[in-house]
């Protein structure tokens, strides 16, 4: 298969090439270097990660017959886009290749413009480019959970059967973002299924759990050089990685409001897990298929105690220790999204749990001197 | 009232300046222009404007106390904008600044990408101008009935009381537009309810049906000077503005499709009403309110024939004729849409008939050299 992968220098986007280069397939990768550029401008690193994209590809294609192709391309420039997709003509598109912060996202206008002008006009300058010279292709578009929001309803995967005064209608799941960021995933959502519609192309949209994890079979390969970008900053950090970054530091760990929010999860081996099952079975010509791709189920509270117990294990003593939420999130509600289908097609889930949380922390600890602290404090406020 | 109007030069937008200076409210009309230049690409006109719209403020002010101030200013230009909200800090802004045309967004990349990014990213600015500088001002946004597409149940006001597996929920009604022009709109609606629900800012959402007419009670005053354009062509002109033109010039009226097609709409005068009803009855804080703004429905078919018949009467002799589809959409649907909310606080809707259809036929038949037949056709398809 040749498949075109788009914010190949990302925390998934990478192990993504690696993964299915080492399946066999055709991997082209894709990047702007644009989170980098939001690294430089909050002063925040990644651990871990020695080599940039075009060194890790080096190395990777040392031992592989099928080298991955690199292209630095900003989905801006749609010349470049089309030039690109006119020449690979790719099977599948995996669309990583978005600002992917929520706080990034409420941190100003300028940022709020940033990610809705770059995530919602590169992925229609994509879908044009898709259009024109691979129509038969399979977009496989990354969205997220939290698009959804909180609803008081089960949250079906994606499209709901609705009857309204005794007729009946199947309509795209109501979301309610809770960002900028989100709000753009569900714009791109909703540009996707008219173009789905209007243009028969075929695409599956993921709407993504939490992910974690540091290490995937790839990475493992050669630490030192295929380690993948790890976050534990308020802005790119997600959850997970952020307790276990505390933890290595012995810092308690923040909790934001109640901790009472149920949220998604799902381990970033499962991630490519996914990608690699959706690629697999394609929806059909002017599909526009929606999977909910997470594993399981925690409240923030529930987190912050696995790693708890953990850090307890790994001899390290801390307690959690409640913020004001900087968010504006309810914390007392509802949850019970669905996730049977990729389960069905073949998804074997790997379990966040103690054992897991205390690997994860001795893998960290090789990093601890990369830590700064002063990363895991909040900035952003959704409300000033 | 201090009431700021984007968007000031357009069909709707010039009109509802001299509607509020007339009422006695202080009128700021804010423009960029961007409707004029897209007439330039295309080498269209609008009928009956023989005045730019400095010169006719010039004119409306030369008889009234309280002056309308005219800002040439782009929403996307964020520092301008924000001088003016601040400067003004207006009690209610009507936002009808955004690019108005679906076939002008299904024209080529380009077109779709201006009308998304112009229409979001210029919304996107006004909320965060709201927020900083007026966030008790209320925001009435002009959206459109075909955002809903043509669902199988009723279309409700905006919100939907939904009930699944035994649990309730109040969703934002869900959407199925049919181009990217009206994606645009559903865009900024998501972006604006967030914003009511973070920033507590209030809007007024008003999903209007098809505008028809060319004249109103302010035109009247002095023909010559206040008309507002009028489109006939295939990029801006609604259907029953086309099919009076069509009547003028004695030529068949074009159908798109079956015909069956039914539409919501409502005289310009009408519009005018309904804006001032909303701003006249503000919404709660944080509340983001919908009205659904249209007075009849028909199907295309019936409006044809109800020109025919006032082209008739006026001596002129014509047919249908059907032209294929250029869009994609339904031509049959159930199309039961509400729109109680304006008429309970006092709109009194004026009927489109065989009259009224006649008495506009009268007085474009004024303007009947200016109307060029090949603008009739169709040139804009939603697949190719």
């Amino acid at each position: 298969m040749k498949i075109l992968i788009l914010g190949a220098d990302g925390y998934l986007g990478w192990p993504t090439c690696m993964y299915f280069s080492d399946l066999g397939h055709d991997v082209y990768a894709l990047d702007n270097f644009s989170k980098r550029k939001i690294e430089l401008e909050f002063g925040i690193n990644s651990l871990s990660q020695n080599y940039n994209i075009v060194q890790r590809i080096e190395e990777w294609n040392k031992n592989i017959k099928k080298k991955i192709n690199f292209y630095n391309c900003d989905l801006l420039n749609h010349r470049n886009l089309y030039s690109i997709l006119e020449r690979v003509r790719p099977d599948a598109i995996v669309h990583y290749a978005e600002q992917p912060s929520a706080p990034y996202s409420m941190h100003s206008r300028e940022a709020a413009v940033f990610t809705q002008y770059n995530n919602v006009i590169g992925n229609l300058n994509l879908l044009f480019g898709i259009k024109k010279y691979c129509p038969n292709t399979h977009l496989i578009k990354l969205g997220t959970m939290g698009e959804y929001g909180t609803p008081n309803i089960d949250i079906e995967e994606g499209w709901l059967n609705i009857e309204h005064k005794g007729r009946k209608e199947r309509i795209l799941y109501p979301k309610k973002p809770g960002s900028f960021y989100h709000l753009s995933k569900v714009h791109d959502s909703n540009n996707i299924e008219f173009a789905t519609r209007n243009w028969k192309i075929r695409c599956t949209d993921l709407n993504q759990g939490v992910v974690y994890g540091i290490e995937t079979e790839q990475t493992k390969k050669n630490e030192k050089f295929f380690n993948t970008s790890f976050h534990y900053d308020d802005i790119f950090g997600t959850v997970i990685n952020r307790f276990i970054a505390q933890a290595v530091k012995k810092k308690n760990l923040t909790v934001y409001g109640s901790g009472n929010q149920r949220r998604a999860f799902l381990n970033i081996q499962d991630t490519l897990n996914c990608v690699r099952i959706s690629a697999e079975n394609p929806p059909q010509e002017g599909e526009f298929r929606v999977f909910n791709q997470y594993t399981e189920q925690f409240s923030i509270d529930e987190l912050a105690d696995i790693v708890i117990s953990a850090a307890k294990s790994n001899g390290i003593q801390i307690k959690k220790e409640k913020l004001k939420n900087p968010r504006t999130e309810m914390e007392k509600h509802y949850y019970n999204p669905k996730n049977e289908s990729l389960i069905k097609l073949g998804l074997k889930p790997i379990s966040f749990n103690e054992t897991l949380a205390s690997q994860m922390i001795s893998k960290v600890l090789k990093y601890s001197e990369e830590i700064h602290e002063k990363f895991f404090k909040p900035k952003v406020k959704w409300v000033e």
